[in-house]
């Protein structure tokens, strides 16, 4: 039987770089990663393709897909359903897959409580600084928008330590490395192996009993 | 100011390569480790040499130090003490290094007990007819030494979910660069790095006062 994958929740302030590095991540280990799809209510902009950027959805479908406890978690943002499918992400946990799933703060909580497996990433920019520079650089928004994101970002930083790593996206590829290395290792932690301790414990039964 | 250096507590039976483990994560990141050398009352061998193998003291030297909470751990053992002196594993932490110590569950469990932010590995073999094989393969033990190790190593796997991680030692370069992972990524948990947090917090009030 494969070993059931790793749920990884990645959250970060809007201009951090995260969708990138999710990216990164599931370009370089394809083999390894699956990112869950949301499903939304919200209309499909041009170029959203069902399935890929969302699962998309009307609301009496959602509704009742909540009352059947079908997310691992959801939202209503601007009288829109956003939500994570559960289905999807245990089809891939059990198929041996680590999930990305990329999610605010509020629903990163929700996946904790009911999956406490979980595990949460925030990534953080290097400086506040450097952060409004980026967003300030791109010049695709005005500095209203930029002014709304930083004091959203700014509220975003009270929950921080509700996570249980931290990553700072200095150089991408460099992040992307550290975030592989970080979940591999997150996988030798004592309490996801009960298995194999309990499996050497009957080896030394059985060495007793037997050989020795 | 440098960061604080983390400790590493390094527990695993008899022959599953936990020094040589060390020994190669010593050398291939020197700059960044330092291992902890213990003090012990018991006469030093021929070859051995106090300050690298052990700090060799008498009885009445290590009892002031017990007294003067002197030690992250010490247990008696055949009538002799052995021990972790704190003061140069602070010193080394302070510095910035990594700490590595490589001792039994009991002293394990005292270290963390002391130093809440210790981090413990068990190295773990294969499995334990790997482990008997190995013990048995060498050829410098009799079959009752071997037969005691077992005992004593089916007796220690008791307590393994106490610690963190567990490591399986299937080839030695690769758990030498997981071990250096899992300490990199254990560095980038959230509660260690409240003082970034904070950081970041403040940089978003002060751009609140000036730029924005």
């Amino acid at each position: 039987m494969k070993k059931k994958g790793l749920l990884i929740v990645v959250s970060g302030f809007a201009g951090t770089g995260k969708g990138t590095v999710m990216k990164g991540l599931l370009a370089k280990y394809s083999e390894q990663y699956a990112l869950s799809v949301s499903m939304t209510t919200r209309a499909p902009r041009p170029m959203e393709r069902n399935g890929v950027e969302y699962f998309f959805a009307d609301k009496e479908t959602f509704e009742a897909k909540i009352a059947q406890d079908g997310f691992v978690e959801y939202a209503c943002y601007c009288d829109n359903y956003y939500g994570t499918p559960k289905d999807y992400v245990e089809e891939q946990l059990n198929a041996g897959k680590d999930v990305l799933l990329e999610i605010e703060i509020q629903g990163a909580l929700q996946v904790k409580e009911k999956l406490p497996e979980t595990v949460l990433v925030f990534i953080m920019p290097p400086s506040v600084s450097e952060l409004y520079g980026r967003l300030k650089g791109r010049g695709t928004e005005t500095d209203e928008v930029i002014r709304q994101r930083m004091l959203r970002a700014s509220e975003e930083s009270q929950g921080i330590e509700q996570y249980d790593y931290i990553l700072v996206n200095d150089d991408i590829d460099t992040c992307v490395e550290s975030l592989h290395q970080m979940i591999q290792s997150e996988k030798q932690r004592a309490f996801r192996n009960t298995e194999f301790i309990e499996c050497i414990r009957k080896e030394f039964v059985d060495l007793r009993k037997g050989e020795i």
